[in-house]
């Protein structure tokens, strides 16, 4: 019988030879007495011809094949007519004219079509999961995928890392997200959780010596969903001893090179830029940048603190902050009503409202340009370096206010003005982050990253008593406007482990209880050691060009969690509860 | 201060050379008023050499140094004297004379020592891990893990497989071993299930047309567990459509002689030899032979079908069966306490007793001697090869307990008689397996693979009638007599898979709430296919020559599925049960 040609592969080199061809029937057409199939497999499509001359069982056999029926074709490639070439196909020159056909399976008429461009909703694309990934686009992004995961195990194989099992079953610790758990059948009423990520066992591989680790795995966090983020997610972990942040930074950065360039093709300059936490907020009212475009935020605290307008004045008497941004050239295109628009945009992060000026001829017009002395409007177009026809747009309010709703607003912007170069890969490092975050609805800090970042050593002392200020010897890649990935130097001795635990809120016996094993590793020659996790669901969004990240994964859970191909999750017998000796509150057994 | 140089790398090459060491001291000796400090880290370790005429304060340093701190290392390579050369060392002809050493971290006194021959218990083992993990036995095994990985994903990649990530949150199905549960939160009530294999999700991949998938993925069975069985494990799995049994036998050959020569170096033979489990049951009492040696097991029934051994004659008449192992020369060995050991051991699978000749110049002696006639002792003779001094061991009884009972004797006999080669890499496929096997306490049933199982062609018409007889389209790979892996062709018919569930036992409506999204997903165009798995584990066990599965495995469970390291499973708080809408049971909540 031979040995199976792929369709995809098929092109005028081929000519008079015999093939053996097996995939989907993409479409069939009746032309004079003829059946034209396009056979689709994994490599690509190819026209096949039954004419009756060649073979009328076959041409019979022909007459029934429906769309997405799989067949077996034995055939002879031959060049088509001058007239029929179709310079589109890849395999546009030929045909396989069929000598014998087999349907190997039948197929029911599609609840949705295998094309490009799909019209189905999501729900029925994940309902018939399987039937959407056959179509094309989602058939290169998981080859992309596998392409990605596979590049980026090269690096760092040949750069000495091993890769590394940690294990799914693992311990329950309240700090960070919510965690998936695992009732124990032997353990009664004891659990397992899974992890949200392998943050201790990878730092107990460097207490035991392994120096170079890394990790494509999954990870879990039961937090509400939203659009980019799944219940079980799969991240890139790396973790190093010895190194310093300079040094794992520059191997995170030549790895990304390498994995652009084996998928895309494409050079990324290196070293990446770099900002710092405070800089990113400044500047774009965000710590995940997107630095395709412009429309930067400018604190203009110091042009208006003595501002008549008062809004802005009290703004920055009660520590808040004045920022603008310069929208140039757009006087023009916003009516009162676009403004009022963006403004509801602002208030969904908090601020109060969206102030706007607009530049006519050098002189600024709308509602609040009355309030501006000329020296304060020379030295506001002096900062924002306003042109003709430029739109203002300010928000004064608290500093996080200010960042997140004029962050929100540039991005937005950013898009209806259709001002982002899709084509770009801004690659950028956020650095210097805070160590800890204020959490105003508990009255405590949390660690800003996780509880076993670094300070940076000029702030060890600061821990207790001035944490607000305690920077973290973190560094974040960012990739035009998402969080790529996110990694640290590690503690690595016992005592300042302890202390910032203590800063945390936990007592002594709550320490030890949670992480005594970490405590305990760190005295017995644990070394300096840290790294990064990379998104990997999202690295790969990226250099797919979408924008849902549900579009990267096989089988995605929607936004409540369920999967709607298996009907996950679902109930389970009274005696798997039995076993694991739980029982349904009443409230779910109702 | 420059690049870090790795101690197992330095040579003579490097004599004169100033190179900085970071890493574990491995010990520590004082003489004559010098300190020699063996420097370890991950690449092997090398002799550094302090002396006051070098730097006086370093030397005051090294005073200090105890076994595993942590230390950074700045020296000269320097030739050793021909006296001090150690051959023994991959470093011995050099030392490192220090110029300046800092301590980067200290350690306590170890709970175990970093020696090749630990004689810590394996608890202590398992609750200091990550130091157990140190030793160099551990490096080298987590090192050919990553290696044998590796080797894997190349070999597949280049034959145009995709890795491709299943769910890990999916839905629990009654079918085959027990899941571990996760409570949902936000669909209260409801639970996702850890998944026992990617199975249905491989299948459903290539009803997707991926046509070549794989995967090195976790898998959960909540069992009780055994020495060579851990509740989570990590497979190689791999699925194709349009392969035959022939063609993915012969990519797992290739495959495993790959991965073989890349980490052993070692050129195994293919094809591999095969069996039919039939065969491997009868003369191996095996479902997984281990043919490095013989002691093979002979059914003699139609010799003693009529013999005036009562014991025999009505084992045969029965319908059971009785096979002897010939132990070669033997018979001087075992003395009758020796044989009562046997007696025990083969009473643990079920057999009554076990019966016992010995060769004496042609003739048998033994208590049971006796009941044969001349022409039964030339049969017996023939066909168990005897010669001077040979021992007999029969079992006589049903057909399952003769295999159970002397194919374990076997395997202790062959260990006891130091008689098997563990150079050697036997490689082996077991194939045409029973499709169904009888669940005597269910009283019906079960699929013995799975229920998605191919059925041998000519076969299919008896899966209702005699299910007993239908043969799968399924075959192992067996190593050194541990499964490496199976597989099988699949269903790829909704009204075969619909007639396969119904013949164990599943009522329509069963069957389409478990596997609707399966037979529906069959009725779309799903094509041919099949697969294989390996269990990684088990392929790194063998290939690293351990015996024991937790060896191989970075933070294993224990028996009782406890992590003594992080100790889980544990207590989670009220909280997080009550989110989950959970209550324990009075017996756990006690």
């Amino acid at each position: 019988m031979g040995k199976r040609t792929h369709s995809g592969h098929l092109t005028s080199e081929y000519v008079e030879e015999d093939v053996l061809l097996k995939g989907w029937v993409q479409k069939r057409r009746d032309l004079g007495g003829l059946i034209f199939v396009d056979l689709r497999d994994r490599s690509g499509i190819v026209q096949v011809v039954f004419n009756p001359d060649n073979n009328k069982e076959a041409l019979e056999v022909a007459e029934k094949l429906r769309s997405e029926f799989v067949i077996e074709v034995k055939g002879t490639v031959k060049k088509r007519d001058e007239a029929t070439v179709n310079p589109k196909m890849k395999t546009g020159e030929i045909e396989v004219v069929a000598h014998d056909v087999t349907i190997l399976n039948r197929s029911k008429a599609l609840p949705i079509q295998i094309e490009d461009d799909t019209d189905a909703t999501e729900e029925v694309r994940l309902k018939y999961r399987y039937l959407d990934l056959r179509r094309q686009e989602m058939q290169e992004t998981m080859k992309l995928r596998h392409e990605i995961s596979q590049s980026f195990r090269r690096y760092l194989g040949h750069h000495g890392f091993y890769e590394m099992e940690t294990p799914m079953l693992t311990k329950s610790t309240p700090e960070g997200a919510r965690d998936y758990l695992v009732p124990s059948r032997v353990h009664p009423g004891e659990f397992y959780a899974l992890p949200q990520s392998p943050q201790l066992f990878k730092q107990l591989l460097m207490v035991s010596g392994y120096e170079r680790y890394f990790q494509i795995t999954r990870c879990f966090r039961d937090e509400d969903l939203r659009a980019d983020r799944q219940p079980e997610f799969t991240q890139l972990d790396i973790e190093t001893s010895f190194m310093d942040q300079e040094e794992i930074m520059d191997l995170t950065e030549e790895m990304l090179q390498q994995v652009v360039k084996d998928v895309k093709d494409v050079e990324i300059p290196t070293p990446f830029p770099r900002m710092t936490y405070d800089e990113a907020m400044e500047r774009y009212g965000s710590d995940k940048p997107d630095t395709r475009f412009g429309l930067e935020l400018v604190n203009v605290n110091d042009v208006v603190k003595n501002s008549g307008f008062n809004v802005f004045k009290s703004a920055v008497e009660s520590g808040g902050k004045v920022s603008a941004i310069n929208v140039k050239g757009a006087a023009d295109q916003f009516s009162r009503k676009d403004i009022d628009k963006l403004t509801e945009a602002v208030k969904v992060y908090g601020a109060k409202g969206l102030a706007w000026i607009k530049v006519d001829q050098g002189s600024f017009t709308g509602p609040i340009a009355k309030f501006f002395e000329q020296d304060e409007v020379e030295a506001l177009s002096n900062k924002l370096d306003t042109e003709d026809q430029d739109l203002l747009l300010f928000v004064a309010d608290k500093t996080n206010v200010v960042a997140d709703s004029l962050g929100a607003l540039r991005l937005k912007l950013g898009k209806e003005l259709d001002i982002i170069d899709e084509s770009k890969l801004n690659f950028l490092w956020v650095t210097d982050w805070p160590l800890f975050e204020y959490d105003e609805d508990e009255n405590r800090y949390h660690a800003a990253h996780h509880p076993f970042t670094m300070p940076q050593l000029t702030d060890i002392d600061r821990i207790e008593d001035d944490p607000a200020n305690v920077k973290a010897q973190a560094y974040d890649v960012v990739l035009n406007g998402y969080e790529l990935g996110g990694g640290s130097l590690r503690i690595y001795e016992k005592d300042l482990q302890a202390k910032m635990l203590k800063a945390l809120g936990f007592t002594e016996e709550e320490a030890n209880e949670q992480f005594g094993f970490l405590l305990e590793a760190l005295e017995f020659g644990a070394p300096p050691h840290g790294g990064i996790a990379l998104g990997l669901d999202r690295t790969v969004m990226i250099l797919a060009g979408k924008t849902n990240l549900r579009d990267t994964i096989l089988f995605p859970k929607t936004a409540s969690a369920s999967d709607l191909l298996t009907d996950a999750p679902s109930q389970v017998s009274s005696n798997q509860l039995d076993e694991l000796n739980l029982k349904l509150n009443k409230k779910s057994a109702e």
